[in-house]
């Protein structure tokens, strides 16, 4: 008989239960994480139940003591769980009525099964969303570091893979950190749509009983009250929000983990990953690949379509494995300045050199058509495009002359993107005082 | 040529371009959406140019008097595209120096397509996050009118299919219009990021003409500025974000039609859709199909996981369009209200003959248990439970007495669940109010 | 230093891993799953070796003898794993290292991790796909049968969630359980391309060292060997294939269990779900949920989208559960018979009643507006479309005289679909014998 | 009328049906590439109701006549759409009746919409299937084409982006070819299961009027019969399928292209994209980016996720440009063997070193670690592997001795992975001999 076995649902059901059914519908496995923010939830509800006098203050304190205990079970690992306990809340619940006897059944009048579960959920969340926002900004702050710290350091900037611009090392890691500030910013809205409290709304219809829900979001220190009963016990979305949030900047990390395995190629050879964030090969000795970053590749596909409270557990995981783990590969990362500026070509300023003759009064469609021409001779003649004549450069335009020269310094190049955003040095450090602003700003 | 210059083994194709490459490439097809705004970035742009000393005041002029006769064509649809305007960036510039000559050749300089493409697809969002923003107000302030004006109609809440326990049906209503409201508190802050400047920007490594950003900016009235330039022309955060928007308040919308849609079959018999809503079928005389809500349902399936610009542009029509459909049902629907009544049955009171038992004393779940007693007491005699004797009652529990008869009444049991968000008028009465207040609160 | 802690790579490390890179890493923690067939492989591999010359007779028989030992630890229970063992193929290798000593440490010999991996998920995945082919013909046994016995009742059946025609309960049931056939079908298929051997493939170029393939697809009983040794170490459409049999096999069972769920609603009351298969609610005693129904539909969600080899195995464990539920659901359901009866409604004869026009000589688009307007007239005097006097009928069609009197019988209705596939006693017996025979040549 | 009938609460619409629900409904945009296979459907019933004597001959031959007609004017661009054609469907119908009269109304009897949808949708879909298996053929044979061309020629094998061992570069053709030619096996699955005729299944309950479907199947060629009326209505089992086939096509497609993106990157240079499927950039004159290869890689995230009917159409003319484009990639694309050659480099060969000391007796994980310790060795010494003593080899083993100089020969390399599968010369005839088969098998 069910009743016997403790189901919370006592004495209407007749016959056994499938124990595949039965296993299937447990959740205990991944929901003990709740055991911390269940114990505190259930005290605060039962001080609401004491002040609408469904307790008297002897049972609520006989109840805080009890729960206490149970805390302290999970906390120093002695806690059993027993076959039934198919839930978090059933086992705290089976556990405090061990301890503390009949009154125990008190502490769940008025309040769902559901309302308990939603209230956890978002304590947990509001909790792991704080600690993983400290880590985003600390790896958010890396990279501004090492930005700041390696200003000078020049290398292509690509697009479609194709080398397409000379930028420096600093911009390419500012862009990145910039994608995170957006997911600071985003988990901050999150973290206000978790904080918002749902318990005391019961089933569907609300509390009956009187339990005043101020006193509840004071204990539990939530930011606001749901405003609906029905709504409040269903939904999710904040849960969806939060993968949502996951998934984008796990997309972000996983572009900068693919940029830096290209970097890290014998072919690019600009950056070397340390070994602590590589492994080798049980067959090819020679071989370091960079695990850290496939990994964190790899992840992002994990994080994308999950939908249940289980998914928060893993993802919440993943997050701050992939957090911490991108911040080390981000501070012992080792730069090949030689190669870098090695890797730069001529071919890079066909921009530049078309800008030369828009600054000679040439419309910048002609201008750029002009220098393709040049770029075009050059590779006929199997010459870098710096190496193009004088004389060869005016068969295509008369306006070239003796200053084009001065195109041909990468140096130069990059201080030119001086508008705000660009790649010249003002602009980059500004970049970096504005994310630094940013994050100053957040954590206030 | 391709043939000349090496088709190596064989194959279909002799030529410049392959075709169907050239038609793969195009977008043309979808991005012509953006005429307006990209006419719009081209005037501020031409702005900046001309502050930079790039272009002069009469050049300016030139550009700015054919933009606005570009944009003409378009609104009289007298615009013709040729076969080679892949896009419509393209196309607006191939007419631009159609009708002004040369000049137009200088519009370009300094940005790039990326540059362009990104501030068009902000300019376009900005534009229709508003749009659907008051579609989304309108479908809430609807209900909410509505929910006003049918509180005193009770009917069965349901959880898992199963009647549950009586609720008002404006209860209902609410639970969903505040679901929505998080829609829209959402939407505002996709806006927010959506609004910002990318112009300015290049292909990675900035503007290196001086072009003034912070003129852009106020030219075309955005809220920021991007701080970095290689993130500002790649990222598209802002179409995640409003895709992930989309979908959430897709899968609202979504829930309300799935139940509408029951409470609408023969069997519930609660609603009635407007005519104006429904559909026949073309086989069976008497159908009468809620396709309005159906639709509604499995728009939310199409707006998932879609990723690209093409997405954009397709779901917010959607949206739109669900909006409307949405704000019409609900505006027109016809409710029974005594086949609402006649659905509650009472049995949906067990858990306030529970709270019976703990207003005497009695520890909830022992008052859960013998309830539930009750019940299968009830089941097996084959009668209601509320009539069973207080005689058999009190073969469960002596604290049964007279009074329990009071138990037995639908109203009076709404209206115990006056906590914060619960099913009680007054409580509802308070939801209406902080929805209302929630609306003003975004509009402004 | 890595080389002692027992690092596959060895010689080539210098410096520490950082202990959440190496967390991130492992993956023993689901493919202890793997144990049995690793023992299988390795032990398939060391004959392969032999026949090679690499290993002598006595070494390949110390191997097999030590992978012997390792398997029966597995099996009892007494295997240890060790902080280092990353992954089973690790824990494997190491424990049989201790076991014979260094002869161990040529099982690897021209083996590659990818190479050992993919081929043990391979057996794994055939073994597996066997199970949940048994599975899935039992369910669909399990569901032939109860059409049999229950051909005989008559219910409603549904479009758009409204009364569409009468229709067989058995029909119905057929309706899935041919749905399942063609999971069926397509797992035979999956099996086919799961059945293929990888190893023999090296990292990327292959195996060097003469180890003959046949001879490692005959000692495994795999049906094929893979072509290309890079496709072969880095592919898993095996997976994808598997997943999404996974996910279309559990839509077919979602949308069955959401029928079912509907069907034992209160406004229904079609069918009685087994105490089983049900449970009950923590605040609400009367309450009854079609639980094991609800987790099948919520399964669904949790299988779609996974691409990983984690995935397998979970949502293996998930299809076996599923299978087993569904096979536990068909065969406790009660069905009340009178109730389906006295859901047929005569509105739902309307298509008879065109058809009855259309037999006598009416085109169908025609007869369908005349089947319309005498819907639409007993709508309107408020009696059943059977009630309707020949007179009135007549008003609508002189076509119509005493005859249509047999129209109003359910019984008569559903005889008519004799068509192959339709739901006349004849073709329903019909689909049983195809359903029953493709089962018997499918498990041939 | 809505606006009589009781819009309760205001709202923006008066009429019939609101007109957004009506577009909303609306499938003639992209259902019009129905024409033909809806004619071909129609005709193939109305010999079906003529033979159940539900249509004379001269009736049959009418209509016969009239869809002839309406094909034509499709055909010819001719075909005038009303505004009142929601779909393709009524389209037809309504023109059938203009053309020939009251009889057209006879075609619909006894069928459903949804019996006529599904029907049209897998004629459709066998005839695409058809051209995209004609595709994917003409793809792998010029692979294969070029492989076999091509075999003489190495270059390295990657693994994690990292330099792994020396293969042939058709080594890596076959590789991509061998997963095409599951996808080809796969199709051939899909379209087996497309060609089942669903027509004479009515709306669920199946066809009463004595309609002969196998006269049906014979009419429109298919393979099979659906077995069950409601199943074959409802499913789309088949277009899950083929977007599944196209999700993972694609995957394959990318990764190739992928890789091609990367060889042909300037750090690479082992490939040179034709410039027929190469495009310049808006604002760089240098560039030359490879579109047709990121497109066919973009073009992957577009045929995941997509589930509905609209979805076939646009995966279908993705899947067929995007195997044409592949093909004209394929056959034109240049290789630079000299930079292949020069890539590959003596660590590439340390688990040649690793086998030359398992050839001499040592266990391979002492050998993977001693031939690591040379890699590390080299690498401090700062010299290539292939230059380390035999003296300092000897430090490290004491088995190594003169004949360690064939290890540094790539072609020698090769010729030892000459197991089935593997990169060696014989074993790469045997790839192309064993995908050839399969293509005539698959064609046959």
């Amino acid at each position: 008989m069910a009743s016997e076995s403790g189901k919370l649902w006592g004495g209407r059901f007749v016959g056994a239960v499938d124990p595949i059914m039965e296993k299937f519908n447990s959740s205990i496995a991944y929901d003990r994480h709740l055991w911390e923010v269940d114990v505190q939830g259930s005290k605060a509800y039962s001080r609401g139940l004491e002040k609408a006098g469904l307790l008297t203050k002897a049972e609520m304190d006989q109840i805080l003591h009890g729960l206490d205990k149970v805390a302290e079970e999970w906390a120093q690992g002695t806690f059993k769980l027993s076959p039934n306990d198919e839930d978090i809340h059933t086992a705290n619940e089976r556990r405090l009525k061990e301890l503390i006897g009949e009154t125990a059944g008190k502490l769940h009048t008025g309040r769902s099964r559901n309302d308990q579960v939603v209230t956890d959920l978002r304590l947990w969340m509001r909790q792991n969303c704080s600690k993983l926002s400290a880590l985003l900004w600390e790896l958010i702050r890396t990279m501004v570091d090492r930005a700041e710290a390696e200003r000078d350091v020049l290398f292509p900037g690509y697009t479609h893979l194709q080398r397409a611009q000379p930028i420096r090392w600093s911009h390419w890691i500012l862009s990145h950190a910039v994608a995170l500030t957006r997911d600071s910013e985003r988990l901050l809205e999150v973290q206000k749509r978790v904080n918002v409290l749902p318990l005391g709304s019961g089933a569907i219809a609300g509390n009956p009983l009187g339990v005043d829900r101020e006193l509840l979001q004071a204990e539990l220190n939530f930011g606001a009250i749901t405003l609906n009963s029905m709504d409040a016990t269903s939904e999710r979305d904040f849960v969806a929000e939060f993968l949502f949030w996951a998934s984008l900047c796990m997309t972000h990390l996983s572009r900068m983990a693919e940029d830096l395995i290209l970097y890290g190629t014998k072919e690019f050879s600009f950056v070397q990953l340390s070994d602590a964030y590589s492994t080798g090969s049980s067959l090819m000795p020679q071989k370091k690949n960079p695990d850290s970053l496939e990994l964190i590749r790899s992840k992002a596909g994990r994080v994308f379509g999950r939908e249940d409270k289980e998914a928060v557990f893993e993802v919440s995981d993943t997050m701050s494995a992939v957090l911490q783990v991108a911040t080390g590969v981000i501070s012992t990362l080792q730069i090949h300045r030689e190669n870098m500026a090695r890797a730069l070509s001529p071919d890079m300023l066909a921009t530049d050199l078309a800008y030369y003759l828009v600054r000679k009064g040439m419309p910048f469609r002609q201008a750029h058509e002009a220098s393709g021409k040049a770029v075009f001779m050059a590779e006929t003649k199997g010459v870098a495009l710096n190496q193009l004549s004088l004389k060869e450069l005016q068969t295509i335009s008369p306006l070239f002359s003796d200053d084009v020269s001065h195109v041909w310094d990468y140096g130069h190049s990059v201080e030119q993107y001086a508008a705000l955003g660009g790649t010249a040095r003002a602009s980059v450090d500004w970049q970096i005082g504005q994310v630094r602003a940013l994050l100053r700003a957040q954590q206030a």
